[in-house]
């Protein structure tokens, strides 16, 4: 999975609409050594791009971090040799891809760890929550995490929620969603545990219990084990999970804890560029 | 500073490649009206975008509250009505714009009232440190807030930083800028009260104090005034300031507090698409 | 499912990079009504197109047919008022669209109703064998024909084929699908009995009988019955399955027959725009 | 005539908006060779931009039969070394790619050769009902195959059709189009031996003769020459032309059978990819 | 011929990646009338583009001057209504197009008139010298202004020029060209009388003679007309031809004239906008 | 400042919508090498896009001149290798590219030298009276010519015109433009003596004296003198200079003339591509 370079390059040209006023004027001609150092522990990520954008820019790039892997604060994760003009060029347009997406991975990791200490099956999924535009490096950034990306698109698979319950009852839009064939996963938002049993007696693969306290998943999962229908169905919990409650919900039996925070409140790793050598 | 539609339908192109397999299930032909409500105080950005989006998608918008002003929670922001396929396909890219916007927003504006019952005249400024390829929705969300856009791209303004000063000089370096003509503002990056006086003498518009601790923006400030020289520059300090430390920052006598956290660790405001009535 | 009106245009300006010589040079000025007109009977699609696509030329469209019903030959689908030259600028383009997706649609429905007769429950599926740029508007086709879109693209499900096997063995391979998650079917395309059933064994949502003969695909059928896990998996058969002999797979228990051909080897609807009226 | 790479790219990404799930996990840093073999006899075209997608993911790419030759099926048209994951990512884009191009020009051809049997200098034309968006695409393997382009779009040539004589009179159609100036071609489209013989006296460079039955077309022919001016036009038939009675139209003395099914209904040439080799 | 509102629109984007800081600060809100005022006589142009432009940003706009007529200085060709900021906004975008346009007209049309008060059969052509990415534009004002478009792209017609005969002979070169079909115009570039005569005598439907003195072109003629060929040929002249001399170049009995300057070396028409009204 | 790749081969796609009939006739498959010869002297523009638009064709490219450098006619400011029809295709695109950018930058520099006879610290700027979607390429060639760039867009700093004085006060209008921060040069455009002066005490940093005469400017500068601000603003006069009567405006003690013509009516620099050696 790795982001078409004319994206990239997109990003690029935001920042640079008539090019880089300052060094075009203090660096052009210069040869020099750089690296992009951290200043914190983390999951790195963004590497992968980071390497296709300086290259494409006829600089030399030697990434000593693979993409995924956690450093520790002040590890030199890429170098990049050539004219400094250049690399000046893109040092922003990489370190804000680079911060973001670490900073997504890392979040979602500290959860991973978080969750599986307690409850090593259970998975812990991002949302279609990302920022506008960033789709891809935000779902690409969680996977590195160790998190699932869950649906890409609203293409992708199908997800029954209350604004869609407002027009039609749930047993008619599962009949109506099975008849869409079989090739997409079909997930139904429930609010309490009478509607999780009815959503997978109905064939739902998927039901995410939509903002209940951990009681009440509790609740759902014993009404469902004594059905003996427990097996039948992924279960996903989502909403208003935070990384100070989500222990009270690994403790639970289920399947996935998917969080939108992983995507739309995101903090970025901190990281630099900085200058190691000039020839 | 509107975001062009063009750009808007990216987005929304971006969540349904192939269409909205769910809502094309069960909301087609259906009419409703719907609305975005709050979950939580803030500033609201964003409205003009989820208009032109929806609207773009034949739907009648009636914005509810005007971009940049306060909300209390539970506020009905904007109310949608057509058809319900169209409005849910439409749902999650315009939350995802809205959340990300009114999140930055309502942060710029916490930070400026914060910083002004301290010290009125300082003003909070963002930096290039934006989501990439979001820097136009991230720019105009400071701005609703009350923050200060800074540096739009590289090709705005000069600002000579350390990775410039690694290769030329200070004296050099700001001769040079000035030579680039008067049409734009030299700032410089500056670590210590003495390179702070050298950029003023030389003529810099504004000296940015990089990584200074309180103790050390206030020798500085100290050292312009007795030299005279504190009337003749625009003084911003930036890094290491966050939402806990600023008010000890905010009681320097300096113009601006600059912050790459208001935009590349942003908390998205909590807001969502409610049906409020079906036709 | 509708096509992003951006693409409907680019389409036109293809056609037109220097505009229309010959309407410009005959046409402009003069107000008429025109319409398009099939010369077979078929599936109408495409009438959501070309209505987006007229009105972006400010003329006045009155669709006559709804897309995905079957009309005979000499219809007439659409009306177009308007300038003249405006209407005979867009014409090829539009009965390209037209044609293309009213051909895939017809097709489909024909296979659909041969199939339905003789076994109602199995489905019809495209594959991923589209135009290239076209995929949207050829699965959109299938659609309104009846037919099931199968993967939109490979970012959908998991689909674990010969070129796969050839590297991973089948359990690993399964194994390792299922590591990603549960958002996404898998399929297994299997060449033997034996094989099928070990996919079956190993959890493949659906299997893909490739390229087998009629008495193959029973002979599958039957060893899955006879293990008494027929029901577990959706039997899929794809590969030399022609309008020809699709009758002899058809009284198979399949739930699904996938082809290529509906989309890679599509014939055009016939129909042509005519001048109706001369105002 | 190269379709630009940005062209290409932008199928893959049709095809992969977020990457290719199941060889990601299956064929990630796997190094081998594949092939792309025909399974059926046919003239071979998309070789040029096959090479150039592969190349651009950094896969070593050997073509072995050139764009335009004719080859026995099985041939082995193209070989691909490199990462297995990359290879497998580009196969389907590649493979709609050649098999439609291939499709076309084996069409192509095989009418150019039966034509050619029986009257060696009329020529083949393909006209503008090609695929939306794949006018390039179309028209350069109609090429490959040894037939005519024709008008690649509406602003090449000026060609009089029924829709614009339905508001203007042939004779001031004629004289308005030359009034346009000497670079274009001025063809005119006629249903009967008189309306043929007017058009070539009023100047018309070429003209179409339209849905006329072959005895018609000789009836037209004869006109011509008894008037003396059949050496004045090119004279070219269109309209319900297909493979089934192309001969009867060869044996009259036209130098141009046009045919919108050479790109409207085309059958892709059966070709697939296979691992040769694994490292 | 109308640009796409999409190419119009990124000229705008242009103009303002992150707004108009001047006028969303001193212009929002406020309604007036504008209008667009010329400040010398000429023929006018790019009034289509102009109204598109301005009513994608929901102005009124109300053309006063059609595109092609001549005007004295001070006339008002377009009056615009609305938000004072959004017309500011495109103020400068619309008259770069429009005097740009204006110019390629006026100028064409004042050697259109020279040449036909002279010589009224004698056509004035443009070549491919355009602004690179202005084509259309160009094109299109020329023919505003009376003169011929000539080829539009490399794809239209085909023109034999020396650097072709650098590597074929004159005969092969036409003979190849022949054989790529009826639907394209062939003219070769030809630098002598009895080059000149050759190449009508192979067949060349246009001639065009290069960098002739006026006395050389003359004694061209004549051979051709000796020859008795001079009507089986379009006469072309091209380069080195200017304002200045090309009335010694109309005295000769060419059909074309063709001058890159028309285009290459563009003169703005003098215009600008002024605010007639506020409300 | 670099023109993205981008844009350079949509230049050439915009002269190649279908390839290069002629010279794919002609040229392919021969080597050769070819040069870019200048006509006339000048200051040479655009090496470095066409080496870059050639380079993307795998042609070898071999600068002989480097931007900004005078050069008198007959100078082969490039060398390219390679086949003879790729470097035909691109010919026209990149001469369209230089012959602009260097005709610019010829204009600045003739420009630049008459004033600095004259008035050595007079500079000479551009505005934003460029070609539409031609900004970029504008302005480098300005600044190649030793011009001023200005104003890049409207984003760029704050210019009040009169049209903006027609809704607010001067004395308002700097205050708004003013609480915009600090990272914006303020212009204001005058037309009196007294408003200039006026301009300077609210703060203003650059004064633009719109359409003054020279005696005007004069009287200008002496007001400011006698008041003793003249130092604390930059000078620019605009409006109705030209090359002819720039030198009665060079004799004042301006900082800046700005001329539109400098980019809405260049002349060509007159350069041609000729083969110079075939393989």
């Amino acid at each position: 999975m790795k982001v078409p370079l004319r994206i990239l390059q997109g990003f690029l040209e935001e920042d640079t609409p008539f090019g880089d006023l300052t060094s075009e004027t203090l660096a052009q001609g210069i040869q020099c050594v750089a690296g992009i150092i951290t200043h914190e522990e983390g999951i790195i990520a963004g590497v992968e791009e980071a390497t296709d954008l300086f290259s494409s820019l006829d600089l030399a790039v030697r990434p000593q971090v693979q993409d995924g892997t956690w450093s520790p604060p002040e590890t030199r994760v890429l170098e990049i040799a050539g004219e400094a003009a250049k690399i000046l060029l893109a040092e922003r347009t990489v370190l804000n891809v680079m911060g973001r997406m670490s900073g997504i991975a890392t979040m979602t990791r500290r959860l991973v760890d978080t969750v599986h200490a307690i409850n090593p099956q259970c998975r812990i999924a991002s949302t279609r929550k990302t920022a506008p535009g960033l789709r891809f490096l935000d779902k690409k950034a969680v996977m590195l995490g160790g998190g699932e990306s869950h649906r890409f698109t609203l293409s992708d698979m199908i997800l029954i929620k209350d604004n869609h319950l407002a027009f039609v009852p749930l047993e008619e839009a599962i009949t109506r969603a099975k008849a869409q064939g079989p090739y997409r996963v079909i997930e139904v938002e429930v609010t309490t545990p009478l509607m999780a049993e009815e959503a997978v007696r109905l064939g739902a693969h998927v039901i995410m219990l939509d903002n209940m306290r951990p009681v009440e998943v509790a609740e759902t999962l014993t009404l469902l084990e004594n059905e003996g229908i427990r097996k039948m169905v992924i279960v996903e919990i989502s909403g208003g999970i935070t990384e100070e409650n989500i222990q009270d919900y690994a403790v639970q039996a289920v399947d996935v804890i998917s969080m939108g925070n992983l995507t739309h409140s995101v903090r970025s790793l901190n990281m630099s560029l900085e200058i190691l050598d000039r020839e």
